[in-house]
């Protein structure tokens, strides 16, 4: 079995998560915040440990400005939604996830402007477009760091400092980039970070983060009990507590702390080199075989995520990957991976494309057996 | 080690639990209706299951109508917020927990009218008063099943046929009941019901479920990728999803589907009246400690959950619960147990109570033991 869906969920983790994970729930099953005794206190400790790795990945001045939430959705959710107010107006990109459109879209029923900016023919925002598109009113720019469907990275550094100038709040969705390409919130003017654990940070599903400088105070989007202040029937105003109200998947936040620490093991170079050398060789693998068509791949160049999105003429998306799992046992993801505002800009709209994100753990066999899949595939049908 | 502090969440979890969650990420590590393949669909198919387990315990009519929440607060706001709007009144009761009490705190300063029910002399809200609390603007009726403090358990079916008789919707907070104590939404007429997945129901922290009878339509409290209809750029409408915006906690859900098999396993009536020989034993013994104070105890009643709550005279709650932790290796939770409401109505604010939350692992010998600790600790000062 050859699993090259990473970009969905990275498969599999370190052994070390798995391992953290279990003996996190049979040793330090107290709730943290929730009681004085060693139990819950070990599981606090776990808990700000991940926090603080976090910090320490993406360069944050303070822990406390890391908060865990249940994914990334729920991070860009609480950015978007617990800022903007209705009137304000905001600068975004046509590339983004529906974890970032859909919010965007029903804050824009609410009153909120949305800008959204086309890439230029080589798939960046042009940083002179998003000057222009600035008005008295914006609050807000927000863009993808990359796109789920053709991995194409955008320079952040140019934009956060356009915000930095205009004196506007910069956020970055890093669902894809996290882990794996270099974020530093504080030199790239980022104000709000939002990235999930379970993709390149080698965390479980059910953790994400957001980070907020100290330029943004967001109105939170639950209340409830936080183990702290108990006595107030206000929301605490202390961070992280205020926007993390509620038990926190403990247990996968001690996973993901595991995932980052493997990833400081490894070293994140070591990491983006290796899935890189593997992006490459399915790149030219895949322009090779008659009748692919790639997508926005720029051959060599470090400034694309592990994401190659491809079409095979004469196929449907989902044929193709319906072959590529039935008969290779290969799992890749066809049709729109949630972002069809990113295929409509690519022109592929409403059939979507083929998508292999290759990850840490996969082998050059691994490539090279999937390019003969799509080879026997191609050739299977006359076009 | 003895480990009494089940109402802040129950641990240990059996050991299917354990296995379950460690071979899931291991084995089904896909990302449900994230892809078409096999690992995606073996995840999905576990999320499945899971969720039609708590149907099946709640006896909910579709398990669509179940929705995955990332803890029991989620679940809460989501009701609530996603129901209520300002000009709308809302009837509750006084021994809520933060999760409760914060969002309808925040709900009551955006406009919504709250009548707060004090319970009456035997703990319980009276029916009639909830009568006279209705007004034309009444919308919804909540109420907290057992409280966390006393772990009094309220007649839900009694209030759910005033809210049925009055065309109002009734929602449940069963995050302290459910699993150990019968709850079916539709004898009780519940059309929100909301809970843990990591208390009764022996699942891990992260988890969390709302259901939704046919009578509410929630405006979701968080948009992204769902996995199905990916072409909207508005949220889709079809249940479950509406509610699960972005990556689920698929392992969490996976432990927590196994603990609900050993729930159905084991028998709930059997858990439960393990659990209330602990908590009467508990109960009496404490009572023959000079110098305890206990609350809401309501010997041999059915009618109480797992939870005693008492003072000892001369001593702050913290320090009983320090010395348990470090003479005696005891967990209890000490203070407000995020529930301030309660307390003042209990009048045992600020300082709160130690509270003793036997579960369905615990023996009598523990018990007795902690009796013994108790005592010991009366006895080292004069009062």
């Amino acid at each position: 079995m050859v699993y090259l869906d990473n970009a969905a969920t990275s498969w599999p983790k370190p052994e070390s998560v798995y391992q953290t994970m279990d003996q996190f729930l049979r040793r330090c099953g107290g709730n943290p915040g929730r009681g004085g005794h060693s139990l819950a206190l070990a599981a606090a400790e776990k808990v700000e440990e991940t926090r603080l790795l976090i910090a320490r990945l993406i360069n944050a001045p303070e822990k406390e400005r890391v908060v865990f939430t249940s994914n990334c959705t729920e991070a860009l959710n609480l950015g978007l939604k617990g800022l903007l107010k209705p009137g304000d107006h905001v600068i975004t990109d046509c590339i983004g996830h529906n974890s970032l459109v859909r919010p965007l879209k029903k804050l824009e029923n609410q009153g909120v402007r949305v800008t959204r900016i086309l890439p230029c023919f080589e798939g960046f925002l042009s940083p002179e477009e998003m000057k222009k598109a600035i008005i008295p009113e914006t609050r807000l720019i927000v863009v993808t760091h990359a796109s789920n469907v053709t991995g194409l990275i955008q320079p952040i550094d140019k934009y956060g400092a356009i915000a930095k100038k205009h004196g506007l709040i910069f956020m970055v969705d890093a669902a894809q980039t996290a882990g794996m390409y270099p974020i530093d919130v504080q030199a790239n003017n980022i104000d709000l970070l939002a990235s999930s654990g379970h993709k390149g940070l080698f965390g479980p599903p059910g953790t994400g983060v957001l980070y907020l400088s100290e330029r943004v105070d967001l109105e939170p989007l639950r209340e409830g009990g936080t183990g702290i202040y108990s006595e107030l029937e206000d929301q605490p105003q202390t961070l992280p507590y205020k926007y993390e109200s509620g038990t926190l998947n403990t247990v996968g936040i001690a996973g993901l702390g595991a995932g980052i620490k493997f990833l400081f093991q490894e070293g994140r170079e070591k990491i983006q080199s290796k899935v890189h050398f593997l992006r490459e060789h399915l790149n030219k693998g895949l322009a090779q075989i008659p009748g692919v068509i790639l997508y926005c791949q720029s051959e060599g160049s470090l400034k694309k995520g592990a994401v190659v999105s491809f079409n095979l003429k004469g196929w449907e998306p989902a044929e193709v990957g319906v072959v590529l799992d039935q008969t290779f046992e290969i799992k890749v993801r066809t049709g729109l991976h949630c972002a069809p505002v990113a295929h409509k800009t690519l022109g592929t709209y409403p059939q979507g494309t083929i998508r292999i994100s290759p990850g840490y753990f996969n082998t050059l066999e691994e490539v090279n057996f999937t390019l003969e899949a799509v080879s026997k595939i191609a050739g299977a049908k006359a076009f």
